[in-house]
């Protein structure tokens, strides 16, 4: 792209997002200058999204421009942080002005939404890939780590599992579900939803906390495994969506609710002790935890599933990272 | 690529580069914590290297590694602040262990002598592009701006100008050079030295400052246009090395200086009251500062070139954006 093209570029992202007071800098210098607070430490956070792997040609721009950032301000979540600022480092085949205006509406959407202003980036010419850092501030020694949980500990997940999975393979016509679901599971997918006032509300109360990306067994695992510890879960507590119910005969979708990332769920350990305190800071949440299991001494990093008191396994052919079998039954 | 790939290319990074002790939590959890300094600002900038763009198969990858903390480097420092911490957003096409070593080798080195921390990133399957976040830090209201330049005030860059171009020019083929100066134009070309001490250095004495990494003539004139200004240059100040000198014929030595990108001095206005105090500041470092011009009240980001004296015309086919003619005559 002739570099004319890249300033015209910049003009879609220049005037957009939450304008905040602590950003002395933005863009258009070799790069933005903000005042962290006093006494706050500063929390960083970066994923990218590349075409082909984590969405493709079929994917909304405004949904690629709010999952970009929505990815971002989930992990802000898992630590407990207040998103801030952002950057963006935009590699693009092209200049196409329609998929800019949907991708950068839709990126300035959550940011203005959660009060995050958008500092500065790069435009690059190349196959489509997204970076967004993101920035959060937390009071000096509250992030939430993902090694705190002891045994005794409850498990909590934030909200149902396994719609963003199903909305995959509804966009792959591997299943079908009905229209008023369709949009649901479709919405859960591309417009992720960070638990943000969620995980502010965790700090200094939960002692682990991971968002739900990679499917809950792995992420579950991560925290187990660095804890030491082992988890219980009681399957018949997972909240799971009618529109997952109704689709699904219930082991598969236990099975998908269990291995299906992309649900940016937050779940949690909790001490006994804490969670009146959690119930009462939740309370004027939308987001509302459901306890599913308990961690125990025992191997780390092992998960041990049971339903209604029975051991519980998962069918061959599931697993964390190969998020859906090919031979899926539907109802 | 499958998971546990993934872990590995994590354990390239993990135990690099500089500790610090601000970095509350580094690589391994869902984001990094870090404790900005009292009474300081923070400095985020954001560069992304892309394949067949930036670099080509035949760049090695130790100098891949090295160029792209350097360009974030170089615009720190010409903001005036101290590197500290550094993520990496990394997309690689396949796995390849030696390329990995080599790559993670030259990051980790020149993130060590700058004392800057790989604080975490994300690893993705894709076509190979790198994005790095660098943060730095400067006492607050302190960074120094591209739009403060007044009639009056001096002209400076950092050291020669054209190297990095002529060493392209030299890996393309398209001009040859004598063995002495071929190592010298390509170590330019592939491990450009951030200004940093400068940088830090002229907070408080320069009114404007720039990296030129697109060319003297484009980078120049973003400051003249952000201070309303014009710039007069003497062209037989401009420091030249001898490997440009002795390839090229002098217009043409000239034309590169201007023109081509990649070099990553410092180009800064100023004020005449503040010259011996740069002197003394600078007499430390080994960098030295030299004189080029003046800034001018004039048509808005014009520049005008004077050669001892006499107008000096850029020949055509030279533009900042078009690093090289194809018909470069050499000695």
């Amino acid at each position: 792209m002739p570099r004319d093209e890249f300033s015209l570029i910049n003009e879609y992202f220049t005037h957009r997002s939450a304008k905040r007071g602590d950003v002395a800098m933005g863009i258009g210098d070799d790069g933005a200058v903000v005042r962290p607070m006093p006494e706050h430490d500063l929390v960083i956070v970066t994923d990218t999204l590349v075409e082909g792997v984590h969405f493709d040609m079929t994917t909304p721009p405004r949904a690629i421009g709010h999952k970009s950032v929505a990815v971002n301000l989930s992990d802000l979540a898992a630590m407990g942080a207040q998103p801030c600022w952002v950057s963006l480092a935009l590699t693009l085949p092209r200049m196409d002005e329609d998929w800019l205006q949907e991708f950068s509406g839709g990126l300035d959407e959550i940011c203005s939404y959660y009060d995050c202003q958008l500092i500065g980036g790069d435009t690059t010419k190349g196959p489509l890939t997204i970076t967004i850092t993101a920035h959060g501030q937390l009071p000096s020694g509250s992030a939430i780590p993902r090694s705190g949980a002891k045994a005794g500990d409850w498990i909590y997940v934030s909200g149902s599992l396994g719609d963003a999975g199903l909305g995959l393979q509804v966009t792959q016509n591997k299943v079908s579900t009905t229209g008023r679901h369709l949009q649901q599971v479709i919405e859960r997918l591309h417009y992720p939803t960070p638990r943000v006032a969620l995980g502010q509300s965790l700090r200094g109360v939960a002692s682990s906390c991971i968002d739900v990306s990679d499917g809950l067994l792995a992420d579950l695992r991560h925290l187990m495994t660095e804890a030491g510890t082992q988890a219980q879960l009681e399957l018949e507590k997972l909240p799971l969506s009618l529109a997952l119910t109704e689709t699904l005969q219930v082991d598969d979708a236990l099975a998908l609710a269990l291995t299906a990332g992309d649900d940016y769920e937050l779940c949690f350990t909790l001490p006994e002790e804490h969670r009146g305190r959690m119930e009462t800071l939740t309370t004027h949440l939308k987001t509302r935890p459901v306890c599913i299991g308990r961690v125990a001494n025992g191997e780390s990093g092992d998960i041990q599933l049971r339903y209604n008191g029975e051991d519980w396994l998962l069918a061959e052919g599931y697993s964390s990272f190969n998020h859906f079998p090919q031979n899926q039954a539907t109802k």
